[in-house]
């Protein structure tokens, strides 16, 4: 495919491959030189996805992403190494789309409240945060992330509904509500924590056996 | 007990209760003038930790914090629609605290890591980020939290799992790369606003009808 063919197919506007492709973040199309206009083919594809994902999600430097791409390609690193040097310093990521993608992860969103009975209006602050990274998720390409929603909910509802009947217990109103605050945000920490940690585990039993140089 | 003695008990320092006072998110104490030194009750220890919670954790604004006392104490608002005002705006909390609270978190992350059999190092930031949050729990008095780690812990790690092993079923290295980045920051967001949607269902079902002005 020609260059504006892989900045349609990817989502990543010509002007940001070409930046990867002055920084060698991205092999140069065949042929990579003379005049016939140069070819991308599917590992292009690949590598660019991940090249955004580090940049644009990761918070990763030229730098570091130069090296990731290196230890991936001499395959001296196992897979659990190079997770780890990806997954340290993630930001969240910023939303982008038009109109049409929040519609649609406005009707996704209205779909699970309806089918759990939640009672969550659509001018909650946690609907929009959900209806944004379901957004993200599909920017990036990451739709089968989306699978895991209803697992996540049925865990969620569980979890939620146990935390706030400790709270609910508690004598003094004033106590229930500074509960209620400080446990969901200090909770939603305690879960960001652990979750890394689990898969920080789940990744060193899948790949850290593999070709560790 | 006198103005040091409610200090001592909340953690809370002097000026910053006497600032509370002079804002009247905190009752005088009995007597209110005259020469004898002021007391406090138990009423003042659950207030002050109320208060603190709100402008320190929940960030919310002295006026904010005045609208949610007026709703507490008049009982002209159900505890649903006062949780509503004090969790939309929650911000992560800064640690505070000397060496030994980070020492006893750090030994109690170890024990969890060690009972779980997690591959996982005190060096990982997760690692840290936990140890961080427990710290910031006991700080705030919400040790209550931390006995439901187990859960969170149990939890997590099947979620993880699953998670992980989805991704790492993907044929590229590069996608495997890019699928574990993603999903550790977006499936964050994705657990975070979802949890929030089911304490606020969690909150209506509680709550919802007792009181409503």
């Amino acid at each position: 495919m020609t260059l504006a063919e892989l900045s349609a197919v990817t989502g990543v506007p010509i002007p940001t491959i070409e930046k990867y492709l002055r920084h060698g973040l991205l092999p140069p199309g065949e042929p990579d030189c003379g005049a016939a206009p140069a070819r991308y083919g599917a590992a292009h594809v690949d590598r660019l996805r991940l090249v955004r994902a580090m940049l644009e999600v990761g918070g990763l430097s030229i730098d570091e992403a130069h090296a990731v791409l290196r230890h991936l390609d001499a395959g001296d690193r196992s897979m659990h190494t190079i997770l780890g040097m990806v997954t340290g310093g993630c930001v969240p990521p910023a939303a982008d789309g038009g109109d049409q993608p929040w519609q649609d992860a406005d009707q996704e969103v209205a779909r699970l409240v309806t089918g759990r009975h939640w009672r969550v209006g659509p001018g909650s602050p946690a609907w929009r945060l959900l209806a944004q990274t379901i957004v993200v998720c599909r920017w990036l390409g990451q739709d089968d992330l989306l699978t895991r929603l209803a697992d996540y909910a049925h865990t969620a509802e569980q979890m939620a509904a146990t935390d706030l009947t400790l709270v609910a217990a508690r004598a003094e109103r004033d106590s229930v509500v500074e509960g209620a605050l400080v446990w969901t945000v200090l909770g939603e920490m305690l879960i960001a924590a652990i979750r890394r940690m689990a898969l920080e585990d789940a990744s060193a039993r899948l790949f850290a056996a593999d070709q560790e140089g």
